[in-house]
């Protein structure tokens, strides 16, 4: 039995910027293009859960496989795909504030009269005029729907603290007084369709991320462990956490995936 | 006794906009000009309460002026003549995110080496540039302080919705897990400064406003009286608001004097 939990690993998740590079980065963190090898080596199944909406599934998958790794698209799970298939299913159109990088991803898209507001994480499109666009789309429908592409709060990009998508979705919760749906970690639901993808228990997954709250506590409300890197924004204060223990912690993924072909066996 | 109230009004506190003027519009709602007068004439102490901070202290004075008013400066309280009594008095030097026309209320503040954030109704600046720099003021401080001039979800201007400074200050609030001090209605800390310096006990003071939140429920938490008038921001859904229930409706502050100066006598 593994030193660090009783359960037997089968399947892995991992977060993408923070564990396999550095945000704004143009090479991996050390051993993380070896530590991805080493899991699908042995057997295990993989998946990339990302709150990534700066660039398209495509761009990201491109992105990754320039570092030198080799997961194919279909592995890497971010917020768009996801949400297209709520907005499907409930036959919503969009006012979207996004960043116009994925607008791709939203082709075909019905965005006529619409019926929900999507916010992503937009950066400089972050703007008075357009905050006001999507606050006066929200309070002209008849019942209000607000996504938040995650719920990020901040993070760090070659040395500069910038505020990600959830602030700007507090503002917009606060302004048309509603509570939006978060798709995208550390939702339940998106969580459930990863592992639905992956046919693997939550009691048999580990994820693997560098923000406390959104990956590890995300994924331990789900039923699955979760394992905590000290690379992205981790913070030492992250040790003593008021809320969320995980399950161990691991300078790096590479010392994680140690601590996770123990489990697998 | 008068027919709405037992208690005897001997002040009045009144909000500006959508209240004396509509947002954006050239000219009084009619009767107030008339309205202000006849409070005066009977005797009551007339002050002018409002979370103003597009305008200077100075133009708003001129602005109600030009539209027929007579009221003196110092009888006009925005909040950032009382967030500079704060700064002052707790050797506070703050990062602004402001809009640039009452840049000339805080001349002669240091600004340098900022140890707090303050928020005003900054409009188009409230960019994603500056409320990263807003932002990343707040972490480098020990102690991070956040001051929001009023706490407004939205107004209306020229027929439309835009957001106020209650929203950017959520966001920063989240960004930052901090929680802001306001300054500005419906702060009680900022009511009771108006009442000294009316010189009137609360229980014989009432507040005239078109929010039924801010204005209302906050004169109320006070211990003042308040009336709601069917001007300005207020919508109909208000008469039947779940937590805050004026004292009095009025069609607008004509007939709000009305009912005050029964109340008066």
């Amino acid at each position: 039995m593994a030193s660090w939990t009783k359960r037997k690993v089968k399947g892995v998740l991992l977060d993408i910027s923070g564990v396999l590079f550095e945000s704004g980065a143009g090479v991996p963190i050390d051993g993380s293009v070896e530590a991805v090898q080493r899991l699908k080596a042995a057997g295990l199944s993989v998946r990339f859960c990302t709150n990534e909406t700066t660039m398209t599934r495509g761009m990201l998958t491109e992105k990754l496989h320039r570092l030198g790794f080799s997961m194919i698209e279909q592995e890497i799970f971010p917020p768009i795909p996801a949400i297209c298939k709520v907005l499907q299913k409930r036959n919503l159109r969009p006012h979207l504030l996004i960043n116009p990088k994925v607008a791709p991803d939203f082709d075909g898209v019905d965005t006529s009269d619409p019926n929900c507001v999507i916010l992503g994480d937009a950066t400089t499109e972050f703007n008075y005029h357009n905050l006001n666009k999507a606050f006066q789309a929200l309070v002209a429908m008849k019942e209000p729907v607000l996504f938040s592409l995650g719920m990020g709060r901040f993070y760090r990009e070659q040395g500069e603290l910038l505020l990600d998508v959830g602030p700007f979705t507090k503002a917009l919760e606060f302004a048309a007084d509603i509570k939006a749906e978060v798709v995208g970690k550390p939702s339940q639901t998106f969580f459930t369709s990863v592992l639905e993808d992956m046919e693997v228990g939550a009691d048999n997954v580990v994820m693997v991320g560098d923000d406390i709250v959104s990956d590890v506590g995300g994924a331990q409300s789900c039923g699955m462990l979760g394992i905590q890197v000290r690379t992205g924004k981790f913070r030492p204060q992250d040790e003593s956490h008021l809320s969320v223990k995980p399950d161990a912690f691991a300078d790096n993924l590479l010392a994680a995936v140690d601590l996770i072909i123990e489990a697998s066996k």
